[in-house]
């Protein structure tokens, strides 16, 4: 099972949501869909570690739409989670529409938007955990950016409890590589369905990410030599 | 007097010493000259801070000579040093020579035994503390070295102190980077007389040399960012 490519990406997950204590008896875990690769790998292996990790928790999805979003396959999305188990609800939130007179479109106002209707979401539902799909590579490219932009030393936790709700954030991929993530999803035939941002790539994280291709030579090794050591900084401890 | 590029140096030093306390009153120092421009530049701007930092203080410059360096040009050092009020001193080390048979030369054996020579003189001559010529540069190198090779976060501390022993190191180049070093050295007209290293320089230093010129483009305020951010995890603080 562990030779083909799934089986490595199950096998990184199991790892994290044991050895990080990830996912408790009783879980109400939420996942963040996005269609892509990455969350749809994602919510295969989170229902896939079950007899591994034996515990009782329980799996859902939320689709978190923008008004600039008119491309997704959320019925083939909807019916590839439900065959895991895992219910699906669909969201829509005015991105632009909550945009201030005069404003321009940016990632930041984007990202804060989706991440506050997700909390929200949620923890009007009673969910205890929500689940993103950041694999290692997207980590290793933020202590990276913060590094080189903000003159610090941080990155995204693996698991983070917030203080002001009653909800906590994993990520379940942290020791997977994206290329992992894609041969897996391939493997799969998962779906690929998230929508392309019209807005297009925020073009600096664009050009870290081919620094970084350059400075590890896209070695998985030295990756995860970075991951580890970013990791007994205690970087990837939320509080 | 800012302006030019050896006050740049100078500005940077003052810096240095000022903000992180690494000249007391009655400091002994003792500066590591290999005769290379790092040392030579250091030991130029060390006699330079003296009106600045207001502070009594004794400056001593050693020469470690190994069994397979037949180049220095001793002679030319000493008197420059003289010029700046640094007296000078030779010592020779078999390095090859306590090399135990059958082991081949290698860089980890040289610069201990060079670093040992150097403890041991410093404390029987009553130094307290020992300046090295270590710039932004190297600590940035030694920080991505340790990050891809050992899988942990650490680099050069500005200011250790021994527990074992009753001296300091100090490492006053640390905010300046080695172009602004090359530039000092060919304004001032400073000589370098550095042996070259017959076994060659490390080739895992080589390339990951190459990969952060890659990763940093090179540019200057990158690479103060990611020493500010080395600098506030607490990573150039020695003990």
């Amino acid at each position: 099972m562990n030779a083909t490519r799934s089986g490595v990406v199950e096998k990184l997950v199991t790892k994290a949501v044991m050895e990080r204590n990830l996912i408790e008896e009783g879980d109400r875990i939420l996942i963040a869909a996005s269609g892509g690769k990455d969350s749809t790998v994602m919510a295969w292996a989170l229902s896939r570690v079950r007899p591994a990790i034996r515990k009782n928790y329980e799996l859902a999805a939320v689709h978190i739409a923008s008004d600039f979003c008119a491309c997704c396959k959320k019925a083939p999305l909807e019916k590839q989670l439900a065959e895991w188990g895992i219910s699906f609800a669909d969201i829509s939130v005015p991105i632009i529409g909550r945009l201030k007179p005069g404003r321009a479109m940016n990632c930041y106002w984007c990202s804060t938007q989706r991440r506050m209707e997700l909390l929200k979401h949620a923890v009007e539902r009673g969910f205890n955990k929500i689940a993103l799909g950041h694999h290692l590579d997207d980590i290793i490219e933020t202590f990276f950016m913060n590094m080189t932009a903000k003159g610090e030393l941080s990155a995204m936790p693996i698991l983070l409890k917030y203080r002001k709700y009653p909800v906590s954030i994993i990520r379940p991929l942290a020791f997977v590589e994206e290329r992992q993530i894609i041969a897996c999803a391939e493997e799969k035939g998962l779906l690929n369905a998230a929508c392309t941002c019209p807005f297009g790539v925020n073009s600096s994280r664009k050009i870290i990410r081919a620094r970084i291709a350059g400075f590890t030579g896209n070695s998985g090794a030295i990756k995860r030599r970075i991951l580890r050591s970013v990791d007994r900084a205690g970087l990837l401890a939320g509080e």
